[in-house]
């Protein structure tokens, strides 16, 4: 640091409007030090400084200057500037402050990640393999946004027009009520789902059992009171055991992922999703809906979902993160007139607005239509890998163990016999580099679960086969 | 739409782990049908899709589809699928869903933006003048980002540590003491300010009166019990009156913009931070500084912030968001080792993590230096807009009409007479193309000061000019 930062001072003229005078300055100054205000070696503003500031004359603050080293108030030193002066002629430190509170900041933990190491295998990482992702295409569109005329330099609250009309003509193609006007982009489907959370008005949440971590810990750091309604994704969802926890507890808001629901993969049946309507109409609670999964379906072929069958006062959320590219951050929410206006406030008060570049490439990738063959390679690439998870684990999983059969998505759920010691047998695969998580965090209380995610997206055929033949041959061993 | 969404149904294995038959398909189906779960009309999964999610074999699904449509449960129809029959031969509707409540969102508003048409004079628009941003230079950094080895198709939830690194030596030569580890990479101050507030052990918090209005809103929006402490412009702050408030309010944060305060201009005097210092020792709150406009003082000179003066204690945000390219959306956090854990993940709680590339693009910015070239430049620019704003102010204000003079940051506070109707004078001057805003939304209660943010930071010279102009004559006018 080449000089110490100056201190700050009020100079106020003794004429309102008009420019201070010498006199105002060596007032000014000579009564902070005076009382104590201005310790001694303090540096002053630089003249320049001043003159600039209160628009006046150098001459003017050097005369001031002048005049409070004649009284010893200030004194100049050679290439440092101007200081307060010490009575006794030491030279003091410059002047420190007294120490604060520490912040009074509370506890938020996220589950601790540990990054795969280059030969792990990550068998329960929900990410898709970065290797299926149309990198290169991406950096295609992002080259032409930048051709011309330039970047943007402001953004749109709400999210580029063009986008949010192609992400509505999109859903509308699916059945699903979408205006322009009540989709929000947002960062990732996170923020989408922190906007409703914060707009909402209700203290009381109820979600799925396991829950999807992020929105678990979301609902915590917003002090919302949060239940778990339960879910097997062997057995299916017990409407009416839900429907008793509703009528106990009354959520204001009932958030769901339909689709491939993280952690379990399980998908709600159409019946389920019009039990939910009923219940929500009788219960009078929002329902945010989490599609996050749709476009991860085999064939191109849509189900239905509770804002598809509800309309418009089902909220609606979903992401390009897992399907596009998870650096581009970009998902949407999708609302209805009467409650879209407050959304976008809710939206904007954690970050304004978005990168106005990453909304322009995403636009132009959709424009030139990269989206729909993207998704179909994808879906032929992860139905592939699908196939062969199934194949491996019908072929080495010793019995008692159970698994889902979500059909698409990046996961499924895999069951174990309860005598299985689950975090040995985590301990146990990452000392052979296969990482297993429970996600023992996801659910409300002890998990009715024992078992574990697991990805065909994310590793390769061979590696993921390598993986559950690493597990067929610790359960075996174990048993 | 080329064909109806098709319904979900559960299908279970008789043998837990094992592929389900033919009987496991039908049963399952004509027990759904039966309990009425599955309505007349409703199109049942593709035989593809069935035979993919269950990993099974078409045969397999087909000969249950045949016998389903022998019972006359199931019926065909050519080029559209497979349905639920319906009993008495008529062709119904695809089920809609029952309707659901309507969502229980509040209200949330931000001041109504007018957008200046195009020639307006916005003359209390915060932004800088885009001209005077380096968008050339900013494509130059982003397309060598892109050039190799392509985007990062992963976030890095703290920001890129590189980028982090940058922030960090930045602030230490200026005295404020900041290690790469404890810097939290945000979309904007805002995402910052939203991270602490969410992250911090307290409901109630204290900001200045008038308070930058996105900041006070969202506290609003947490449900935080928020006051004002009187601030003005022209007299100071009243540091006895501000502990009495916290005294009998006992906030646990304290969020304060110490440099060119938004709305005002008010840039805090060194000794009225050391005695924030102190009330914060003595009553025990959390201190969020708000640096937004340190860069922005003119001369390359720095003054001492709260950080500076009161250390790692003090939590620090500041922005590049005003200075460098609002569209960027960059910002970040400062803490100490204690909190940032918690305040990170109250970031990722948000948005999870922001673009890459962006974070990326600011790196190679100020990795070739270009960044400090611009602030001189820019600062020159700005320098002399202030200087001929504070003339033509001199020149043309009537009497009574005051002014501040904050030497940086983008914007001043005009102070009119008590007899000058504000309301009115808006109306008058907007029908002349001259916007200004008096911010009363800022404010905690009725305003206490009688005027409106005038930013020499957004129009150029010969603009601002006219729009001083025009006000000077609706205010002659009016008197």
């Amino acid at each position: 640091m080449a000089r110490p930062p100056h201190v700050h001072v009020n100079i106020r003229s003794a004429e309102p409007g008009r420019p201070p005078k010498a006199a105002d300055i060596v007032a000014a100054i000579q009564a902070e030090v005076t009382a104590g205000r201005l310790p001694a070696g303090s540096r002053v503003p630089p003249v320049r400084v001043l003159e600039h500031q209160l628009g006046i004359s150098k001459n003017t603050v050097q005369a001031a200057y002048d005049e409070l080293q004649a009284r010893a108030v200030l004194e100049s030193r050679a290439r440092e500037g101007v200081f307060v002066a010490a009575p006794t002629g030491e030279t003091p430190e410059a002047p420190g402050g007294p120490r604060p509170a520490s912040p009074r900041i509370r506890s938020l933990t996220l589950p601790p990640h540990r990054h795969p190491g280059r030969d792990d295998v990550a068998l329960s990482n929900v990410f898709i393999d970065p290797d299926l992702l149309p990198v290169d295409r991406i950096t295609e569109c992002m080259r032409s946004v930048l051709a011309s005329p330039g970047i943007d330099t402001r953004y749109d609250a709400m999210g580029l027009p063009s986008l949010r009309r192609h992400m509505a003509r999109r859903l509308s193609a699916r059945g699903i009520e979408a205006d322009p006007d009540d989709v929000v982009v947002t960062c990732g489907s996170q923020q989408a789902i922190d906007a409703v959370c914060r707009a909402v008005d209700t203290r009381r949440i109820a979600t799925e059992n396991p829950a999807y971590s992020h929105a678990k810990t979301l609902f915590r750091s917003l002090d919302l009171d949060a239940i778990g309604l339960p879910l097997d994704p062997f057995g299916g969802i017990d409407l009416d055991d839900w429907e008793a926890r509703i009528d106990a507890f009354r959520p204001g808001l009932v958030y769901l992922v339909t689709s491939f629901q993280n952690p379990t993969g399980y998908s709600y049946t159409t019946h389920e999703l019009m039990r939910i309507l009923e219940l929500s109409a009788r219960y009078d609670f929002t329902i945010l809906e989490d599609d996050w999964g749709s476009d991860m379906l085999s064939g191109a072929e849509y189900r239905p979902t509770l804002r598809a069958l509800g309309g418009p006062d089902v909220l609606y959320v979903n992401s390009f993160t897992k399907k596009l590219l998870p650096s581009l951050r970009l998902g949407f929410l999708v609302a209805n007139p009467r409650v879209t206006p407050t959304l976008a406030v809710a939206k904007r008060l954690t970050t304004l607005g978005n990168p106005a570049v990453m909304e322009a490439t995403l636009d132009e990738f959709l424009d030139r239509g990269y989206y729909d063959g993207h998704l179909r390679r994808l879906q032929e690439a992860l139905d592939a890998r699908y196939r062969a998870c199934l194949d491996s684990l019908r072929e080495l999983m010793p019995p008692g163990v159970r698994w889902t059969t979500p059909g698409g998505g990046p996961t499924l759920w895999v069951e174990l016999p309860r005598s299985v010691d689950l975090e040995g047998l985590t301990a146990r695969l990452a000392g052979r580099g296969v990482l297993i998580e429970s996600r023992a965090h996801s659910f409300f209380g002890e998990p009715h679960l024992h078992g574990f995610q697991l990805s065909y997206a994310f590793s390769p055929e061979d590696r993921l086969r390598r993986g559950i033949e690493t597990l067929a041959a610790e359960l075996t061993a174990s048993s």
